[in-house]
Formats: C-alpha cells, structure tokens, sequence
C-alpha cells in the first residue's frame, strides 16, 4: 500500500546532505512524535525542537542548524518542510487510476482525449471537449461541451465542470467541486426576478488547486479568471467575474462575491467574505471570518469581528456595543465640560 | 457556438424602438468597455454612462433619455438592464440538451417521463416519480419515489433530490444541489443522540432557481416549502421546515436553521445566518454575514458584524471590546460625578 | 406510502402505558396543531401545552404529568420527544433499497460486498474495500480502495470515500458528502506553493451521522478521526487530522480547521468557525457564527460576534467600534482628571 524507499535514494531525490546510512529503508511518513523506526520525519517548525530527542524515527529532514544538534539519521537540507512535501508523494497510497477510458464512459464522438489520458468509470465528456495527455478524469465526472484541460490534471471522482472551462496543466480538482455552474445573475423588475444567462466561461491557469465542493461560477459576460498556483481549499464559493492572482491561497469556507479581483500572493483564511466589485492588491492576508466590504490597496494584515467571551459575558458586550454610538458622544461631551472647569483642555485625539 | 441575430430582430423581440439598421448583426454581448463592433451592450447603471463615448459596440440597449446622448446604434427600452437579461438567452452557449431518454438512464418501471422531457446518461429516476414536459434532467441526477418535476424545469448534472420532493414549473437547479436531504433531527437521551425519522417532503414553487451544492432539507412533519420567485445562490443551507416567501432572494453561503420563516420580497446577503423558529416579515434586507438572532418584525435593512480594519488595530479593538461593559459603567458613574461638580447635570441619554 | 399501525402495538413497541384503544390505527406522525385525528402527535416543549386541549390529534405521546390534564388517548412515556423519536422511523416513506447489487454498478473483483448488503445504480466500488451486513450504498456513490463500511449503514445516493476511509456501524451519510478528500497542505517556497500528499485516512466511529454536502478532509500523516455518536449537519467542514470526540454535535455550516481537537458531548452552533491547532474540552457550547481563535479548557458556553440591528444604526456602531481603543484611553484619562479635581479617587474598574 506505501512504497519502501532507501535513504540513499530519498538524499538523491532531494539533493540532500545524507547522514546514516544510504541502505537503510523508509517506509513512510510520520511526525516526530508519532514516527517508528522505519519512518521518516522532519522539523519545520521551531517549537517541536523539544521532540527532537526522543524521536524515534528511521531519520529525519532538518536544516543544517538542528542537524549539529542531533544524533540520528538525517537528511540535511535547506528547507525541510519543503523536502516533505516532495517526498511525501513518494510515499502517498492514493491509486493510480488505470489508463485509458472505462469501458461505462460515455464520450461524444468529437471530443478529444489523449490516449495518455485516464477517464474513470460513469464519466461523461461532452461535444468538443479535449483532455489532456497525463490527465485523470475521475469516476462520475462530468465535463461539459468544449472543456479543455491541460495535461496532467488530476479529477477526483465527481467533478462537474460545466461547458466552456478551459483549465491548465497539472490541475487538481476535488470531488465535488463545480466549475462553471451559472452565478447568480438576475434583473428585478416590479419586484420578479428575471434570469440573465451567464455566457461567460471559466479559465483557470496552470498548477491551481480547488477543493472539495468548492464552486466557482461561470461569467456572466467575461470570463471568470483563477491565476496560476492558485491553491483553494473545500467549501469556497467564487462568484462570477471574480479574477484571483497567481497563487494566492483560500482556506476553506471563503465566499468571493461577484467582480472583485484579488491579487497575486495573498492568503484568506477560512470563512473570510468578500462583497462584490472590490479590489484586493497583491500581498493582503486576510484573518479568519473577516468581512470585507471594501477594496484594500495596501498590503498586509487585515481583521473583523469580535473576540469570544463566555457567552454571559458576550451578551452584556453585545448589548452595550449597540449603544456605543450614544456613549462616544456622551464622552465627547464630558471632555468638553470636563475641560471647561480643569486647567488640562479637551483630552479628545478624535475631535 | 454563438448565435447571430439582426438588430432588427432583437428590437422586435424586445418591443425596442431601433436606432440604427435592422440588417446589422449581432454576435453577442459584453460590457460597454469591452463590447466588439458586433456585440450588443447596455447601460443600466448611471455611473458606468463615462463609458457611452468610446463604447465600440455595434448597438447599445439604452434608456431614452441616454439614448438623447449617445451617437451610435441603439435599442431603446425602458429597462435596459431587463432588456440585457430578455435578449441574453438568446446568445447563450449552453448546449441544448438532446431529447429523450439516454440509453444508459436508470428509470423505474412506473416512473412518468413526459416524451417531450430529457434524461442525461446515468440519471436515475425512481419509482412513481413524475417528469413535465420540455423538462431537461441533467447526466448523473438522482430523481428519488414520487418526485414531481413540473414542465420546462432544468436540472444541471449530478443534482439529488431524494424522495417525495414536489418542483413547480420552469425550475432551474444547478450541479450538486440536494434537495430533501434528511434534516439534522435527534432526540438526546443521557447525553446520546437518536435519530429522528424526517417524514416530511419539499415542496418548491415555480419559477425558483436553486444554486451550486445548495441543500434544501425536508421537513421533520410537515413540508419544507420554497415560494414561487425564489432565488438561492450558491452553497446555501436550508433546515428542515423552513418556509420561504414568493420573490425572495439569498446570495451565496447563507445559512437558515430550522422551522424558521421567511417572507416575500426578501433579500439576503452573502454569508447571513438565521437561527431557528423565528419569522422575518415581507420585504426585508439582511446586509452580509449578519447574524440573525431574532424575528424582524418592521420591513427594512438590518446588519451585524464589525468593520475591517488593519489586524493590529483590529487586535486592540477586539480586546477594548471584551470591557466596553465596564466602559460603560465608568462612563455612567463619571457622569454623574461631573454633574455632581459641575452646574449642567447628567448627560446620558440611555441612563 | 406509509405505515398504519395500531395504537396497542405503539405502545408495546415503547413500553408505554396505553391510554385508550389499542385497536384505534395510526397512519402517521404531526404537530399538535397539525395532527388529523389519525395521526400521533407528541408534547415535548413545555410552551406548546396551551395546543393540547384543541389537538385533533388520534393520540398523543405525554408524560404522565401532561396526561393528568389532558382527555384524550395517550402513551404515557417517561420522555415523549425521545419516543417519538423512536417512533418516527416506524412512519417514515423513505424507499427500502433493493437488496443485491444493481446490475450497473463497478466493483473490483477483490472488494468484499456482504451478501446483506444493497447496492445502487453506477455505484463505483474499487479494490479492496468491504462492505458489511446490511449496509445500504446509494446510487452513484463512490467507494474508494480498501474502505472499510461498518455493518447496517445507510449511504444516500452521491456520496463519494476516497481511499482507506474506515467507518463503524449504523453510520448514515447523506448526498453529496465527501470523506477523505485531499486536505489543504502545502508548503511555500519563495512564494509558490507546493502540494503535500495527504498520506493518512479517515476513521470514523458507530452510530456517525454526516450531513449533505459535508467534507471530511483525509489526514496529512496520521488519520482524521471522529468519534462514537458524532451528528455533523449539513455543509460542514473538517480539515485534515481533526479529532471529534463521541456524542458531539455540529450543526450546518460549520468549518473546522487542521488538527484541532474536540472533545466530547460538545454541541457548535450553526456557522462556527474553529482555528486550527486547538484544542475544545467536553461540554463545551459554542453559539452560532462564533470565531474560536483559541482553546477552551472550561465546559460552558462561549460566544462572539454582535448583535443585530437596523443597518441605519449599525453603520453608526461600526464606525464608533474602530475607535473603541481611543474612547478607552480617553475615558481613563477623564478619569484621572476628574479624580484629581473630586474628591472620590479613580472608579476605573479595570486599572
């Protein structure tokens, strides 16, 4: 089910400094403190330095600064977590689909698949769509009239993709993430609801990541635009028209509304939300559950909401908040006859 | 994969007054910027009007009284913007679904398929299950016993709707919805949650959109009830026995709990939750991610939440926060110790 | 469609002591408002008892200090809400499977499908995984290689396991859900993000209920886990190598983030969100849309967020709440002069 690989070999595929010896075998992955002696683990972060000693595992992946400090086994290299990530593939049980196309498949005639391509059993691929050499397409997936996607994508079981997404190379796609469904276009008129058909499509650039039931809309006019390296967890909803910039990363929950376009290299954390038609510049982090309701053209940090209390305590702040209006100005105010029978002046830095 | 029509058509099918010829044709619709000499554009909103003069599209749906202004080929209409919506069906790429049954669609014997409706490859239709004329079901859709599907609706792949669920005419369900989904009903006993049957179904009304991965659960008892009109946007979540009003519209990953009701003519948006079993009366607006914790007895617009601020600023306001009720109680007693040394007396207005 | 049972064979199935007659036939189950005079009602909420003299209900589930006052036929009960719980399912409509294994389905010739065990049209079942007694696979699920599918659960159509995904007994899991996805790991070298492999699984306990379009994402290294008696409504969230522990429960829209861990009989309202890395002790409550941005060692009930109002007012809150460290710093410094001028001292409370 994992691979047994040897140290020697792991040193080679990473370029890394080998301590120990080359033929000893790894047959997976596992914290410092969860590791057995067949395992390879690694410090990232500094303050599991304390389990450095006791760790039992095969060997580990550290900088060369921890290294001095530790007498196992060791891979020296530059950025441990890093070599993690790669390696962690080598050692991940996920199947290898079976190539070519299930025999249950149902393809329309003009649709173009690479005869290095994989389509899973119950897949539908509908007129002129053209999938990729290396590419997987799960059991169950539905991909819509003209799709393309590029080579060495990798569908999980049930992906939707509605017609017209052209996505790029090496793409992941979890199941039940929805590309292309129609956004949420509609005119009033009296007080009725009349639908506007989104004849936009979906692009979406080469090494992007979008997770489980996460759903990004078609446009309404243009096209919907997901940049390169973009990474986006399970649960997001991307509106349409949104433009999110190369790799820049969403936590699940996150809710985009339409026509905002985010930068390039910026994190939102999970359940972050975005009203429609602002700017975010490139380089913002954005903290958990904020809600941001206008355009952000400075980098760095930004926050809402209010911190949790025990909730009796909770309900006395929430109450006093809605009055906090009243209580600004009656300070105000007391400066103002404060400072008329002091020596001191008004204290006020808000005026 | 785009449709052509003459100016003079869409005039005609809009009750348009036509400026311009009627030979000229159209290819499709964009924005006023970036509309092609054979695209159709609009201007509905004022503050887009800067972009009339170097708009190089062949025709703009316009207002009369813009249309006094601008030089080009028009269509005058009352409501551009409703214009925009009647004529974008007529441009949209959306493949038309091949009619009849798919050979590989599962349908119970005594199912009813209209001969005029459409069933994907891999759908399901279970047992006494009814679907109306010009009906499409989508590939990979699940129709569970004794749904009814009224005429013209359409069902995008992979959408669920579990038994007993009852859709009106001309409904649209988008890629993952689940519609009757069991409701989170459990009895606890000693700290241990039993399940409670959910015996109810869903009744939905005509004209209703439902969006990507939204689930609508069925009713404990009763039904769950989804007005005519309505329209819910993406990765929403509605409890069982909820009850929704004609007209009313929720934008994306909303939330509402169980029992709770909602009138006519509402909207919400992004990110809003209600909590269970209180009412929201006719023509009410719920601004972004508020948390609704009370029925709303008076139409107009309601909020919570906080505004963003740059995380380090965020921080000192979140920890003020957790005090503003001792705040207030300073404020309180310094008043009146200023009203006690000073001739004008307590200014509080809450006290 | 459904069940009619007799009133005598209710309360032998519960134990109840039978007030009236046992021949008298139940059809189904309602409201006390709604209940028609064959149809068995239940008073659980003290607040409904001013429905009970106007019931038309055939009988009615009370305690015996409701039955005092109450003409009609009973089931006396110790807990009525727990009974009709109990109940319900004996009046539920929901089709039975067929048993055996639809003639469409794919499964490897080394899964292991017990023999009591149905499975539903385009069901993928791949290598290795075992499907126990009883255990109901719905049309279209996907179960990944070497799952494990504890005895009598029940999986509604769509439901997708990716690999080694190990579940106990009696587990119910609704449309759309997704267990064992790829979670969201990865590391950032010089701004681009690289996926880890999500090398662990998913186990989940007995008597699991996970709701429709809810995600349980696999773990990195070592399994997500979630315990004996766990309820997770729909829309929920769990990242990768989360603990729950039993009996807890999480209505929708919840979002949970990486390796945080839950103990025991706590209960999280809708749309609470969880940072990653903490940890919550049993018995902790935690209201609706609440941000928990670090642990709870406490049992009792926790809260953020703020309360509601007209938009109107709540500009004005909002705005004022930016500047709450400002009116903080001035109060004090009000304080302080006020003190120096008065004879009473300094009435801060917080120092």
């Amino acid at each position: 089910m994992t691979a047994t690989i040897k140290l020697g070999e792991l040193a080679e595929f990473l370029g890394a400094t080998l301590r120990g010896s080359p033929e000893k075998e790894i047959t997976g992955l596992a914290t410092l403190q969860e590791a057995g002696p067949s395992q390879l683990s690694f410090l990232a972060n500094p303050q599991y330095r304390k389990y450095l000693a006791d760790s039992q595992a095969a060997a580990l992946l550290l900088k060369a600064a921890d290294a001095e400090g530790y007498a196992g086994d060791a891979l020296v290299v530059p950025d441990p977590y890093l070599a993690y990530a790669r390696v962690s593939h080598l050692f991940d049980p996920k199947p290898k689909a079976a190539g070519g196309i299930h025999p249950t498949a149902v393809i329309a005639d003009d649709a173009q698949v690479d005869p290095a391509a994989s389509i899973g059993a119950f897949a539908v691929i509908e007129s002129g769509a053209r999938i990729g050499a290396g590419v997987t397409v799960g059991a169950q997936c539905f991909i819509g009239a003209r799709c393309e996607i590029g080579a060495d994508g990798w569908l999980a079981p049930r992906v939707t993709l509605y017609h017209d997404v052209r996505i790029g190379q090496r793409v992941v796609i979890q199941s039940g993430a929805v590309i292309g469904g129609e956004g949420f276009g509609f005119a009033n008129s009296k007080g009725v609801w009349h639908k506007i058909a989104q004849v936009g499509g979906v692009l979406i650039g080469d090494d992007v990541e979008i997770g489980v039931n996460t759903a990004v809309d078609r446009g309404a006019l243009a096209d919907t635009v997901i940049g390169n390296g973009v990474k986006l967890d399970n649960q997001i909803q991307i509106a349409h028209n949104v433009q999110i910039g190369d790799h820049t990363a969403m936590a699940a929950c996150v809710g985009i509304s339409g026509s905002t376009k985010i930068g390039k290299h910026c994190m939102l954390a999970g359940g972050v939300g975005l009203v429609g038609h602002i700017d975010i510049c490139d380089n913002v982090f954005i903290t958990g559950m904020t809600m941001v309701t206008h355009s952000i053209t400075e980098p760095g940090a930004y926050s809402s909401g209010t911190a949790m209390q025990p909730a009796a305590e909770w309900r006395k702040s929430a109450a006093r908040l809605r009055h906090i209006d009243d209580m600004a100005r009656r300070l105000k105010q007391l400066e103002k006859r404060v400072g008329d029978v002091t020596p001191g002046g008004n204290a006020s830095s808000e005026g």
